[in-house]
């Protein structure tokens, strides 16, 4: 007889409990579902969020109000911390006054769906009018050289590949356009330009978004067409050559100001150190209400908070959100909540390296204590059905994350690929952290993105539900296995 | 040295094989990917039949028109065959007066979002004025006994379990106090019935669906209310005790009457005796367009044809599109379709004992020559991002679809699972032929599902476009490669 236990039976007893824990694992993840789904808190936040602030640019006087309600919000959740970090801010204001394109030279007056490109100057009261030159790309600037763009206005009418099943591969192509578009216009001696929206969707609505003016070059004023409109700008430049686009932009850049990310956290029972942050962005562009872009994901990360909290999980992790200010602009709050991660990282990895823990049960109470990230989540892709996780992380963590997959599959998430992450955690990459990116499906949320028809009527409750489910799932597996 | 070349080799040379092919095949289904969500004919077809024609209950001069609609544009493809296949179809016309019920006893008159469920009598036109008792389930009928429902209206206001994914799992729970309810209610000598409708969402949407009338009972009246409506009216029987709702329906059937079947199709280049079919129903309710349910699915069917053509494509076997008439009544065009297949198939089965072929290059032209289905395919979940098929088909022919999976999987397709198959291919499973459901997200579904919100405006281009991809690339590797 033998006096150890055979490799095959221990093997038995492992999966046994492996078996056991999965068991486990699936009944605590069942009842995250049942309370994300059915409790409707998030969605009435969000429609508090949209249709009582509205859209909040940073800067603004909704970004503040924004940030006023998620404190208060965070604070009568009976979290264990919450504050606010500061950050300073652009202040553009997009103006009252007319941003429709007016063509002069055909027949009759022909008015746009319209909107100014963020960050854009203005156009001074008078408004420019100018002939137009259609380009489809960067090349054709090239080609017509500067003869043929100096004192026009360039209308960048790009027709994406429409061969990508994830929208996000069309957006790419064409988000440079709005990008900076104007810097390539302006080195041609170009006076204005238009863009057709960085959408796929064949209708009324223009769509918004950052540029980045280069210092090399002339500002100049910039706008989006919608998809309809750019469509009939093409046709009546080809009936009618030598058009005139009146542009009338009254947007203005005040000086900076101040603003804030709002964090709240429940402390880790066992290593509260150790920190599980999650978040989206609080700011939003200000032509429509933020719904999907980020409305949904600021909700689903304060409800994944209420969701440990009413369900009594106790995560051995601290378990952060964090709402980022300023993630359409110039991601000043990521940045700033990048710098204060590697400050704590730093702080962390001395008291390590010198054999002190510092003051654990404390640590997350204090920024002047050492902490450590575990992992980050963002959510800043739209409220819709997930499917899954992009994945910015090592070969090992990823497979980790796949072992959780059958745990996952009955609630349609079956993707976990090495990817990209938000610009809102990326900051944190450098400090060697694990970041994810919930992946919605993709397929509506530009015709959203941006444009004033981002509203929360065109949010769906269960699709947001399901993105909270998501995060709280990943989240308590995450604080159980480690990663 | 060998004469023969080893296994290895061998299976080398196989595996070689198989890349070659995978390539090919993947090759293939990236340009029907890009065929199908970048042509909009579909999409403006379904504009077509749901804001031109709209609603088309079996029976009526809509459902009529759709018909023509079909077969005119099926004719201007230019397929091999365009078909009508006749059955006898139910006449039931909901009637033009007011269905909403108004409640007495309370200081104001209350009026409902409600609508007569499908095939209800009506309640004559002084109509019905009783008090109402609220029950969870058929338990709470029993529970309350003949005493407390003689003569009163029974108000089914069942609250589904909400930890369902899918929302089919919680329709079903709930579509059975639609279909069967009045049964239930009326042996308990209950003279009408209102349901709670057969939908998630909290609106002022009331959705209608078919109800089975038992021969041993009563037929009595019923309707459907709106969630938000299920809710005030239960708030109010709590306030009120001894509540009185009127209900006036003038819902009517007429005698049955003629109805078609519409069917088009390619010939197969080497097999055309042998059919791969795919289709959705062309009749809808009369409350919205159709539009989800089903003007989505038969766009889709249509559009995997006009693929077909549009890329030359030669399927070695015939391609069938099928347009069921009657799948919300009584299923009819589903049967007769059915007794088509099984005599179709009879016919095939005795010409192949007997070792003749028939005409197999003539087969399919004719509906007197034996033919053989491969598959079916049925579309009727809503025009939602599809993640796969669920398989109605024995172990070996799950596991060779999903050999495909790397094929699919870029384009969301993940999910290959033995379930169910819809109504209108069910009655091929008698004939052992391999049933396929497209199954999309189903989250929003019963939004929209039998209710006035059922519209054009409703659908996303890009859902229903992916729709039509997931078909056509299956039937295209059932084709190439059999089942």
């Amino acid at each position: 007889m033998h006096r150890f236990l055979s490799p095959i039976i221990l093997l038995l007893l492992f999966s046994g409990n492996i078996a056991l824990g999965q068991k486990e694992d699936s009944l605590v993840i069942r009842k995250i579902f049942t309370e994300a789904i059915s409790d409707t808190t998030a969605y009435h936040n969000l429609r508090h969020l949209c249709t009582r602030i509205g859209g909040r640019l940073c800067g603004s006087p909704q970004a503040e109000k924004a940030v006023q309600w998620a404190k208060t919000t965070l604070e009568a959740m009976g979290l264990d911390t919450v504050w606010l970090q500061e950050c300073r801010v652009r202040h553009w204001v997009r103006g009252n006054t007319e941003e429709l394109a007016v063509v002069r030279g055909t027949s009759a007056v022909v008015r746009f769906h319209a909107c100014a490109i963020g960050g854009s100057v203005g156009t001074g009261k008078a408004g420019l009018v100018a002939k137009v030159v259609e380009v489809p790309d960067f090349d054709g600037l090239k080609a017509l050289g500067r003869k043929n763009i100096e004192g026009k206005i360039v209308f960048f009418n790009h027709q994406p590949d429409p061969s990508h099943y994830n929208t996000f591969g069309a957006y790419g192509e064409l988000v440079r356009y709005r990008v900076a578009g104007v810097n390539y216009a302006a080195s041609y001696g170009a006076i204005g330009v238009i863009v057709r929206s960085a959408t796929l969707t064949q209708d009324d609505f223009a769509h918004t978004g950052i540029l980045h003016y280069a210092d090399t070059v002339k500002k100049i004023p910039a706008m989006a067409l919608s998809l309809n409109d750019a469509g009939k700008l093409a046709n009546l430049l080809k009936a009618t050559p030598g058009l005139e686009i009146s542009m009338n932009l009254s947007s203005t850049e005040y000086p900076e100001t101040t603003s804030y990310n709002v964090i709240g956290e429940i402390h880790g029972a066992v290593h509260s150190e150790k920190v599980i942050a999650f978040g989206g962005h609080i700011d939003s562009w200000d032509t429509g209400q933020g719904a999907h872009d980020d409305g949904t994901g600021i909700m689903q990360a304060i409800d994944v908070l209420r969701i440990f909290k009413t369900l009594n999980l106790k995560p051995a992790c601290t378990i952060r959100v964090v709402l980022f200010m300023d993630e359409e602009m110039s991601q000043r709050g990521a940045k700033k909540y990048g710098e204060f991660a590697k400050a704590q990282e730093d702080l962390y990895r001395t008291q390590q390296a010198s054999g002190s823990t510092g003051d654990p049960a404390g640590a997350a109470k204090s920024q002047h204590l050492g902490s450590h990230h575990v992992a980050a989540i963002e959510t800043d892709r739209g409220g819709f059905t997930p499917f899954g996780f992009s994945i910015e992380a090592t070969d090992d963590q990823i497979g980790k994350i796949r072992r959780w997959k059958d745990l996952l599959l009955p609630y349609g998430l079956y993707s976990f690929e090495k990817g990209g992450s938000g610009v809102d955690i990326r900051e944190l990459k450098q400090l060697g952290i694990p970041l994810l990116d919930l992946v919605p499906d993709s397929q509506r949320y530009f015709d959203f993105h941006h444009s004033a028809s981002d509203i929360f009527a065109n949010v769906n409750p269960r699709e947001l539900q399901l993105g909270t489910f998501s995060i709280a799932a990943m989240v308590y597996l995450i604080d159980k296995y480690g990663l």
